[in-house]
């Protein structure tokens, strides 16, 4: 019987960024990341993500490292497969809009430290956001790819998601991503979505479809994806993979099985990078998502994967660790007020955390900065009607206008003035990477630049002598860092003794 | 638009059986379950799985619980909804033979006390093995459903098992099941065989599927399985779901949105059996299995996650853990020297342990006597042709004839010696009950019948309160209960103190 010649389907490995920014609140360090490198590398993927997200955050808040020098090391380990990161826009890596000076900066940077492909998405889908990144990607060399943040709502057919694809075509873009970072799409919405962008912009417009795993349907999406004519799926290798991250990466080369698809994966290769993170990641026990198995609530609630554990960990510092179903049943109706936004990062954080308020104080009693300036148009323009009694409490709140224009447009140049700032910092070594460090996490990097020259910390425990004692329970990611106030009865009598952890080496 | 009627596909619910067997070792008691029982009730399975394959073996043997008892209360509690049951053919739930009297009134006695729905088999996909309680089932008012032992193997073709179907309609059976338990049909083998069932038995054929989640890709292949025509699938609640464990209902269900295809279980319903479930499941965690991601590896070994422990520990007990990889490259071997035996209970022990002791002592220098058996024709007939070297060593070695009768022609009446024995036990009741639990169970039955009346033990632990010395780390769910020992400097001068946590009630 003759064969048919398959047609092939290309993945992005996501272990090195979103994989453990999922499953291990992004706390793994890069020396837990190099032994992977090698066989990563030589393991034929389409590219491999590796920086963006919250990884840069994480480097400089816990572990000491520098997110450039980070990227550089990825670089020159993987020399052959293109290195993939996740930037948020006009918010680069941070949480609020840059002036484009700071975005072309930081684009052209990344680019030379070893970026090849930028996946540019805007929480609310407004395309002004990411115009500056894209357009600066491309200047530097780079491979722009422009995202579609997928959400279901009333307002979010195919037909508004195929348009947009459009109009980041117009944009120039290399590559189009589905980003379904809630694990929402469904197998039917996935073949109808992929094969609606298809049509619309032509086979040779590439198409790839980044899942999460959450609610155990996206297997199947990803299969239908495929059938309707996907170019690349995003996969996490088995051992950093399922709970809130993605779907494993051998299961789909697997899944393929007999089918007219096919990928140019090593399976050889991969089942070694397997091995390298089932060994590392029971080093990084305590900080290992509490979502397992599926979660269908989540088509309701539409958290992302990343959220929900920092969802859990906000309940539980307020000790209403029991009220998380009552905050996903008010995330909805927080999100109907905003238009429907997409929940991504920051707009997740920012509807999250309104919610867990409106639920431990009141309805909108009392409203974040970061909800009224959703409200009144400083992120952008989403999709949707918001609801304007909500717009009107954000207007008393901040007695700031509602805004129409491109939020950046309303930004004068800064690069100068965060430059000389930086560079006043002690350890700042005067790096344009450095300023944008500074420029994106401003109450970090003074004490990142000052503690640098110690070296990077690795947060994970031996799991055979790992100390019980200093890291219990949980609450605090892993490390009690101040002191705790007990009841000690000593000779029949009780103190109350502030105390802090055993520490067998000075004992 | 006018909606095209969607084709109802049905679920069977795990939960109760195969969910807790494969997940926490089939501990899970009684008392556990019966909160659930009025939401499974009511929610719209087509049936619920709740007795047989090791749930009558775990009752007597750890949780002093009459497995028959168990039986009536579930049928008492869920009296809509039919109770289906797995059953090894001729080998009842034991592990030999039984004469056809005792297979016929275990049927019997079975339908009696509630039973609807027997899923029969065969290890060896032997067909004389599953006849006798295919016609006793029948003959006692039940649905009998033939099933087929899924393998992948150089002889195990799509028509090979549509040729089965075809035979197992010949028999009678109401329905036919296809039983993949490790997790290894993949999408496009799981549409060809549904389609190929489902066109040589007829449309008005039930074909059901149940599959494993361990590798990953199963999900996917109800999905195909559904578009090629399945009846009915098997899945488990999301709370007791995946790992070695089974796809969640509820993403199932989710997962048809927009196809042409609906279920009729009520999503708020098992809402609130997920929910049951999640608080009870804390309490087995010492039992957890440790498979949790998906394991792909089980493709080429098709050795079940529960067996490679087993193996593990069986050569570590040998001195020999470093020997595994040899193990795992001689288990093929031995599975072709078989005629390509399906590996389930009880043939992947059997052909399991005779890799561990060809690897030891060198290829088939010992056999043991279950192999021998089973090269003789003693469990029955497999699809492929045996080793005629291996075969001649079997005679041999255990100066037994090599057999082509059904096996179970060659037993005696049974009945009578087995009851007369059970009834002089201390504790038999002396109902057949108690008769078939004795010959099920010849070992553990004494000790079960005089312990009984102390009623059953359960042997989860509260994740609260339970003895952080057993269940240490990670399993409370953060509450400190054990005292811990601290440094504490008092005054200058270092002790070492023992504290409990402050508790502001008694301050």
């Amino acid at each position: 019987m003759a064969t048919k010649e398959k047609r092939i389907i290309d993945i992005t490995e996501l272990a090195l960024r979103d994989a453990h920014q999922s499953l291990i609140a992004t706390r793994m360090g890069i020396e837990d990341m190099t032994g992977a490198c090698s066989d990563l590398d030589e393991a034929g993927y389409w590219s491999i993500e590796c920086w963006g997200g919250a990884t840069y955050d994480a480097c400089i808040r816990y572990l000491n490292e520098d997110p450039w020098e980070r990227l550089r090391t990825f670089r020159k380990l993987m020399p052959k497969t293109p290195l993939q990161m996740l930037l948020r826009g006009q918010n680069l890596l941070g949480y609020r809009h840059y002036q484009d000076e700071v975005v072309e900066r930081f684009c052209m940077k990344s680019a030379e430290n070893g970026i090849d492909v930028f996946r540019i998405f805007d929480a609310l889908n407004d395309l002004r956001n990411i115009e500056t990144s894209v357009k600066a990607v491309r200047k530097a060399g780079g491979h722009a790819q422009g995202t579609i943040s997928y959400t279901v709502s009333p307002i979010h057919t195919t037909a508004l998601f195929v348009d947009q694809a459009r109009r980041l075509q117009d944009m120039g873009v290399d590559s189009i991503c589905i980003k379904d970072m809630a694990a929402i799409i469904k197998p039917r919405a996935a073949y109808d979505l992929v094969k609606g962008i298809k049509e619309a912009c032509g086979p040779e417009m590439r198409l790839h479809l980044h899942v999460h795993a959450t609610t155990g349907v996206t297997m199947v999406s990803l299969m239908k994806a495929v059938e309707a004519g996907i170019d690349c799926v995003d996969t996490a290798i088995s051992s950093m993979s399922l709970g809130p991250g993605h779907n494993p990466t051998e299961s789909f080369i697997e899944m393929l099985e007999g089918t007219g698809f096919d990928t140019k994966v090593s399976m050889e290769r991969i089942l070694r990078v397997k091995s390298h993170f089932a060994r590392i990641i029971g080093r990084y026990k305590e900080f290992l998502s509490q979502v397992t198995g599926a979660e269908t609530e989540i088509f309701k609630s539409q958290i992302p994967g990343g959220m929900l554990s920092n969802m859990e960990s906000q309940l539980r510092q307020q000790g209403a660790g029991d009220r998380l179903m009552e905050v996903l049943e008010e995330i909805p109706v927080v999100r109907k007020d905003t238009g429907y936004v997409p929940l991504v990062t920051p707009s997740s954080q920012i509807v999250g955390t309104q919610a867990v308020l409106n639920v431990l104080m009141g309805r909108y009693k009392v409203l974040t900065g970061e909800f009224s300036d959703l409200m009144l148009g400083y992120y952008g323009e989403g999709p949707g009607a918001k609801n304007r009694e909500v717009v009107t409490l954000a207007r008393e709140h901040t007695r700031k206008e509602e805004i129409t224009c491109r939020p950046a447009d309303l930004l004068k140049p800064e690069w100068d003035k965060l430059r000389s700032e930086a560079l006043s910092l002690s350890g700042c070594n005067g790096t344009d990477e450095d300023v944008l460090t500074y420029a994106m996490f401003p109450q970090v990097a003074p004490k990142f630049f000052a503690q640098r020259h110690e070296g990077p910390l690795n947060l994970g425990t031996d799991p055979a002598t790992g100390s019980s004692e200093i890291h219990p329970a949980e609450g605090h990611q892993g490390v009690i860092t101040g002191p705790i106030t007990y009841a000690v009865t000593l000779s029949g009598m009780q103190h109350k003794v502030t105390v802090a952890p055993f520490n067998p080496a000075v004992s």
